[in-house]
């Protein structure tokens, strides 16, 4: 497909808590259903096949990046980040890209 | 889709030539032809909208887990690694998860 593709990786703080996790991947859920703008969005954790990477990922899709930028200044998604992810992370990767 | 999924990200070290970042994606495109494993194959370079940012990804997909491993593990993969990413990989982000 076309469009744009926002990819966006995690390290969690250690002690963090299995609920915690799951806080963010329950209101990262709901964002689809309240940001029209967004086309696709998968989430996951980790699998644990190797050692060294990263405990959860987002790839979210948008017809362009205009529908991106939506989706990242929305106040719905920066209430998810500020309230279940800034308080957890340690690491954060992340790349946007033009889908070929 | 159900599946399993990789998704790898890359910073370049400084220094590196438009024509190694190119040959990167070259070499990887020739993989889903040599890899019958492979799902889906995506690949890109960071769009330049937000600072800090990674400069590379690629998003596979597979039917399953041991579908991964076979191109984890594939000869022809891992010599595209060796002869063009591990020479100019400055950091390498990664995560595999279990698609819903």
């Amino acid at each position: 497909m076309s469009g744009f593709r926002h990819v966006v990786m995690f390290v969690w703080a250690e002690g963090t808590t299995t609920a915690q996790r799951q806080e963010v991947a329950d209101r990262l859920s709901e964002l689809p259903a309240k940001i029209p703008q967004i086309a696709s969005y998968s989430m996951g954790t980790n699998a644990g096949i190797n050692p060294g990477t990263y405990d959860f990922v987002v790839v979210a899709d948008f017809a362009g990046v205009d529908d991106y930028l939506v989706y990242r200044d929305h106040p719905v998604h920066r209430a998810v980040i500020e309230e279940t992810i800034t308080p957890i992370v340690e690491r954060r990767s992340a790349i946007q890209y033009e889908l070929g």
